[in-house]
């Protein structure tokens, strides 16, 4: 402990060694922070210390009266427990008073663990070993410290890197106390082999980068947030009282209809902010960004290149930065805390049904976690329509199976159709009326309900969207981002400027030296072709794996047939159809794998500049190849099965002999059908369950094997713990695009082909209301906390739902006119049917075809001569025509109806989704009154405020009364 | 002259005389502008008033050498004029130091001038009175005096009327001059009946209200602005340089590679800008908007209503309001100004080749006419490139004219191929081979180059919308318009206002008074019912006419083949063709100036609440009728002509016994293309040069021959009539939505139909070079200068652009499958030509008709016995066949490939568009880069400053100069 204490004071830079040192309730006078436009005053405000009796509950703002009536026995605790006296486990310095705002891991040199990474490495260069160590944590091994067998012979080189390292971090750690951070480090923690560097934003510093940052804060002044008119008020009182329990019990500090102007933060302005508890008028969250926006400014600095702090985590000069948790969820120290209440109220299966509290996890995580959340909860909620419209189109197609014409048809015995032979020599000829069950059952999926449905779903993507844009331009209003401009994503990733920093060193050997080296389109030439190639390459092996399944699915066909086992030959299309299916789902799961971190390779080997043209640039990637891996053999089954079939007598083969799959008679819809059903809950069960639940369970499980210490033992230690060793132990956050990855894959599903699966919207609901909580859960319990960071919208995501929707319009066309038998029926009923109903349909739809023109040993063996026509399904011109085989008229006057078909109701479907978004306004209109009024506002503070100053100087010009007068009847 | 004076005195306020009175020098100190953030000085700064000798060019910022040259010789031009000494002719209050920003005018009593409006009101309330002179407003003739014939039965009433307004008005101007405002009244100028309120701002005022608006201004502080590496700065260069000649000689103020730094204004702030020169520091365009702002927010307030400016014009109180130009064109006090450049190097049709001065039109009109000729601009430049290949395109039609072989089939007399007559009884068989100018001429627009044309123009439309976006961002970045927000247009209309107070009223009778009163749909029932049955109506119109003409066309086609006079039938088809479309050309014009007065009437009656929301639903009414107006012919003769013909012996009849028109052989595209090119040219040039030009000019003269002065005593009077006399006379400043709707509508022209006319890029082109240097004529010479309004975008008409070009897309690919021949030539091509070339295509088109069939009385008369069958061009069965006269399995093919190429081509194109919107960057690379370097600017400017402050004050925390140190290799 001293001699921690002692380091501390040799780190801390003399202005706050010396506010330190002073007693600190002496600097602090209430009263002038009022009088600070007086630049007098100013100088003692800003070396300002909270007073050790206002910080005893700085975790954020919670219900008031929970935190009255506890925070008080808590501080007695920490008093009680004599070791923790000085020390508390709250995210707080040594003094338990200034708060810790983030913190700083790095590697600590013991004499048993010496990096190994740099111990064949001799004299290789700076940048060598830069990159090596680079290349070392991008392989994601950097901070495990291993005993290295080689120790004596590196000793010396270790030594020397370690020293390097220490040196750019005391010169790094300079730069931040010059920047007004207060720093505090611990080497001597629990956990073995890092150190810790916890960094304060003392006051000065959260007021100058929050004017830099123009951070909006709420002011002292509220108003009141109309609903409308009186009727309307009345019902969304009653709305919300009818769903009470569905809202999460997170009490709001305030009313709901009062909000308080915000305005951005600024020092001449503080006496208009509630600045009475200085330690929470900036949440944790925001101190946290902010420091994070310094470091982010600061540079460890060389003549040739210049290192910033994601380059310096990078070298391995530290090891990892994070912020800290508010506090824990459970235990003896579980105070009341934002992330318990999060934990309580939203990451909980059992509070499934409750709408999530994103206002808390917004101020917990930040927006960018926030608008996520939001916006998975939208499109949750939005599933519920879907899925209910969903499951009545399906039951209306099993209310109306008995009444259909076709398939009464195709299962009547009387009919007595011969169809030809699935395969060669081995098949026979076959029964219509076997078909029965396939036809039934393909009625479910193939009605006319199907084409309102898809009708449906398109204006339901609309709809969604624009639900969405509405929700989000709220959330923008409640969160006051309206006036929030688009800010650059300034900071340049540390690769980028490794291979710039390499660049200006060759060209300095070189020649010219005056213009700014960058990076250039034939730096990244290789890297560009590289991508090229094994995108193409990844995606050519997803059709080899594709074309493979259906090889499989022929060759299991025919050798089934082959077999002389009644039982296997009945059930082989289930059979068949299950096994390639499941084949299918798994090799998307691990391909799904494999292709994310190929993606991710790439993009680093692209060395984009920034930290967003890398989020970019990987989504992109990672967006085509899941998209192609998911989609290949939905695709497939959709338009291309059955089509490239040929015709008896002149069949298509592939790979020497194998005959290409014919559809079951009701269309391929069916198959289509339980492909997608297996691969939407395949992909699900397994993904959720495997990868989210299960190898993070596997993961803990296998740790704590590893250690030596009992659960018990583990868990006191667990108790003694500091906040941030706490976290440390918890996983890096990642971001959340995978997050968003998954649902826009599952949005695909449920848009692209809902024409032929109802049911994937109910899939699409039950796996939300799951992965909700279980991203939650991730986000909450088991991640450190994220950098909040700050944006308006969900970016580039919504330009893929926006392609998907669009998408989709025209794939269910196709779906409908070209997969389904809809249009054949249409045109039938209206057209070639004698009496105008479906009478004779089956029929119409079968063509002839006479068993002599077969094909050397492609017929039927043993022979049937009984039979000397069969019929197939196809339009084409019967054997005693001229001209035998042909396409039929019928068939191109039908292909003519379904590309009419698609040109309509791609076109409709689109003109009607654009009157819905141009009719739907992007700004709800209450919030754009909200916004007009928060302007009207300001400007009559602005006045007002202008007036008074007038009042206190001269009289002259107008007088501040009329002013606020003219301005009341502004509306 | 003394008693003017001696009003000016007793209008302006306690504040402006007392500072008229005091010494305006001695107020002026230089140097303690910087020192105002010290609350003790700022006193004495605000009472600031210009020096004499300071403000002796006040007309914007031209050419620093000119202004130098020729400033002192005009001050000294007004004091040798002796009558003119202390009144200038200029724009300034008669002290001829204070500026005019703005300009009231209202209407005063003459005992020879009395309203004749009032004469036959009495007691119908004032209500009653407001809407008369509303509407008398509204019909445009409010201003005009006239003798009224009652004069003496109403003096009174009309005398209580002027009373009333003569409060108001005082009222109004006692709020004015509350808000800081100061004012001069000319109620005996030149021009009688009419009393001129001079509205100046003085500079505290425009002080408050910059901060308020937040008006960007440039600091001090200038930046370069580099353009990327080296060789891209001297290819930049380089083009510059060659283009020169190109470049309108407006003088920049400094060289384009340095730009200012802009901040808010803000008074705390004041060192950092350049107030050397305080009266040019705010433009005369931003004057006369920050006036128009105070303006439009004071009210004449009553406890049940209140009367903004808008509703005080509205109800005749003031007759007029506009901001003063900048000076005169020519005449002896031509000093230089902006509005003379402009007219030099702008408006004048000598410099049609050269770029627009942007930035100067912006400077004088403001963003929004600013970004209107931008954007023109920009269309008109990219019509360069598009004419150039569709003369390229049509060019090689001409080539290939001799080579095409189904017009070489056409024109072979050996073919010897009879044709059905083309009407009944009156017509004869006719030979194929007199189809042949039609079918060469025809494959001038319908070749394979057209469908290239088609998915060029697509994409060129694509191209200029993102290069559009690029310009746009380019201009808001120059403009400092990038931190703009989206400002609410929160000012009501008057009759909106009228329209709640009346509603106020009746609900004060009745009942609950709490509640805020607005209009509700339910008020709005009545005109939105309206609208739609007029609008259905006028749309039915429109397609009546155009009936109409197709009956014209075909009556006196039958008309023209029952004369005998072989020269009138010899020239049939040419003279009804040509004389259908002239009259469709003239009813379209016609009915464009009807459709814009009823929509205009449609919105009013909507009663909007916001200028803004009139605006849209202005335009949104008249672009529907004018572009169903303008597309009803052309969409006829692309869609329907032709097709709806039956076939011989069982045509098609409307209106009794007129038989539907058929194409030409070679398809209606012949038609379509002079339709289209007698639109395009004919509304053109009439609406061009009738009136725009005619009719203005038509109306001058007839004002000069009303007048009895000859013109030189005019010129004379004009000569000495003041700056805001001249303005008056000058026409009231409407908007530039007509500019841009017909713009659009020449958009639609080019883009929709371009597959069958190629040409009309050129034709669009040569138009709008003209169409530039007019509107800039109209703008600079004959309107009264608008109050410049701050936009980012066009606004409604991008999106409006947006959807004809999507439209565009899909019509294009209609016009290509089914008006041209291009699919069943492809298709005769590759399936039935025996020998893979297009010989025996038109053979191949034309069906077989036994002449027996004919219907009783149908057939020609006298009946030709030679003839067994005729040849008619459609794919039906022969006459031989089982199925006689079906549609043939070749007419279901051809569809099917149709429908196939529209969906192709639409998603093809679709595609290619999205992919190119995807890759051009909205925001120009270096703008973006700029963009972030003044952000860094500011930053650091930031840090700086707050460095100073603190080393002024303290020495604790971080150091200023290390601060500055560090940001400096932020980048």
């Amino acid at each position: 402990m001293e001699q921690q204490d002692e380091q501390v004071g040799g780190l801390s830079h003399h202005g706050s060694s010396q506010d330190l040192g002073s007693p600190p309730i002496s600097s602090f006078e209430p009263g002038e922070s009022s009088q600070q436009e007086d630049g007098t005053v100013m100088r003692r405000s800003e070396s300002y210390l909270p007073v050790p009796g206002e910080d005893k509950n700085l975790d954020g703002d919670f219900n008031g009266k929970t935190r009255n009536d506890e925070s008080m026995p808590m501080k007695t605790l920490y008093a009680s427990d004599g070791s923790l006296l000085h020390l508390p486990l709250g995210p707080y310095f040594s003094d338990g008073q200034r708060r810790v705002d983030y913190v700083l891991t790095y590697g600590i040199q013991k004499p048993s663990a010496i990096r190994r990474q740099s111990s064949k490495l001799s004299d290789n260069g700076y940048f060598h070993r830069l990159w090596r160590s680079l290349s070392s944590r991008s392989s994601r091994a950097p901070l495990q410290l291993k005993e290295d067998p080689e120790v004596a012979a590196t000793e010396q080189q270790a030594n020397y890197h370690e020293d390097d390292k220490r040196f750019k971090r005391e010169e790094f750690e300079q730069n931040l106390q010059e920047m007004g951070l207060e720093l505090e480090k611990d080497e001597g923690g629990k956990i073995a082999g890092i150190g810790f560097l916890k960094i304060h934003a003392p006051w000065a510093v959260l007021c100058r980068e929050a004017e830099i940052m123009k951070l909006k804060m709420p002011t002292k002044q509220v108003y009141e947030v109309k609903q409308g008119s009186n009727l309307v008020e009345k019902i969304r009182l009653f709305i919300h009282k009818v769903t009470d329990p569905l809202h999460p019990k997170v009490g709001p500090k305030r009313p709901e209809d009062v909000k308080s102007l915000s305005l951005p933060f600024s020092k001449e302005k503080q006496h208009l902010f509630d600045l009475s508890d200085r330690d929470k008028f900036f949440d944790s969250k925001t101190r946290s960004s902010i420091v994070y926006e310094v470091l982010k400014r600061i540079r460890w600095t060389r003549p040739n290149y210049s290192l910033g702090i994601t380059s310096l985590l990078a070298n391995g000069v530290y090891t990892s930065a994070y912020p800290l948790h508010d506090g824990d969820i459970d235990g003896v120290t579980a105070e009341p805390n934002d992330r318990k209440l999060l934990f309580e109220e939203w990451a909980s299966y059992s509070v499934f049904y409750k709408y999530q509290p994103i206002g808390l996890i917004r101020k917990y995580f930040g927006e960018k976690v926030g608008l996520y959340f939001a916006w998975l909860g939208v499109y949750t909620q939005m599933l519920i329509p879907a899925a209910i419209v969903g499951v009545i189109v399906f039951l209306y197609g099993c209310a109306t199976v008995d009444d259909n014409i076709p398939s009464m048809e195709i299962c009547d015995p009387r009919n007595n159709i011969t169809m030809c032979p699935l395969c060669d020599s081995v098949c026979s000829y076959w029964k219509l009326e076997t078909a029965c069950g396939t036809a039934r059952a393909s009625h479910l999926f193939d009605n006319p309900a199907t084409v309102f449905f898809s009708i449906f779903m398109a204006l339901w993507a609309v709809l969604f969207m624009e639900h969405w844009k509405r929700r989000q331009m709220r959330l923008n209003y409640v969160w006051d981002l309206t006036d929030y401009g688009m800010e650059e994503e300034d900071h340049n990733r540390a690769e980028y400027e490794l291979r710039v920093a390499e660049k200006t060193m060759r060209q300095d050997q070189g020649a010219a030296k005056d213009e700014k080296v960058k990076l250039t389109c034939t730096d990244r030439m290789p890297a560009y072709l590289t991508t090229v190639v094994m995108m193409s390459f990844m995606i050519f092996i997803t059709f080899v794996i594709a074309f493979g399944v259906i090889l499989y699915r022929i060759s299991i066909k025919t050798a089934l047939h082959l077999s002389t086992y009644p039982a296997a030959r009945s059930n082989i299309r289930a059979t068949v159809k299950t096994t390639a299916a499941i084949i299918n789902v798994i090799v998307i799961i691990i391909l799904d794998e494999i292709y994310a971190s190929i993606a991710r390779w790439l993009t680093t080997l692209e060395v984009p500049k920034t930290d967003k043209s890398f989020e970019e640039r990987l989504i992109f990637k990672t967006f085509i190849l899941k998209f192609v891996n998911a989609f290949t053999p939905i695709v497939y089954l959709a338009f291309f099965r059955g089509r490239l079939v040929g015709r008896p007598g002149k069949y298509l083969y592939v790979v020497g002999s194998y005959r290409m799959e014919e559809c079951a008679h009701a269309g391929c819809l069916m198959e289509l059908c339980i492909q997608l059903c297996i691969t939407m809950l395949g992909k699900q069960l397994i993904q959720n369950n495997l990868f989210e639940i299960g190898i993070p369970k596997l993961k803990k499980l296998l740790r704590k094997r590893k250690s030596e210490l009992t659960s018990k033992q583990e868990e006191e230690l667990h108790k003694t713990l500091k906040r941030y060793e706490k976290d440390h132990v918890l996983g890096p956050f990642v971001g959340i695009n995978p997050e968003y990855m998954e649902m826009i894959i599952q949005f695909g599903m449920v848009t692209l082909f809902v024409a032929s699966f109802p049911l994937a919207p109910l899939f699409a609901l039950l796996n939300n209301i799951i992965e909700i909580r279980l991203d939650a859960k991730k986000f909450v319990l088991e991640l450190r906390r994220p950098i909040a960071s700050k944006v308006k919208d969900i970016g580039i995501w919504y330009n893929l739902l926006r392609g998907l929707s669009k998408v989709a319009v025209i794939v269910n066309a196709f779906v409908i006119a070209f997969t389904s038998d809809f249009v054949p029926r249409l045109v039938y009923q209206y057209t070639y049917s004698p009496d105008g109903t479906m009478h004779g349909f089956v029929n119409h739809t079968l063509s002839y075809f006479n068993v002599s023109d077969f094909q050397n040993g492609t017929e039927p063996n043993p022979p049937n001569f009984n039979v000397k026509v069969c019929r197939y399904k196809d339009y084409r011109e019967p054997p005693w025509s001229n001209t035998s085989y042909e396409l039929s008229k019928e068939f191109w006057a039908i292909l003519a109806v379904r590309l009419a078909f698609v040109i309509v109701f791609q076109n409709v479907v689109m003109l009607m989704s654009d009157f819905v978004d141009w009719l739907i306004p992007d700004i709800p209109k209450d919030i754009s009154f909200q916004i007009h009024k928060e302007k009207l506002l300001m400007l009559d503070h602005f006045m007002k405020e202008e007036g008074r100053r007038r009042d206190n100087h001269n009289h002259d010009g107008y007088t501040s009364p009329s002013s606020a007068r003219l301005l009341l009847h502004f509306h």
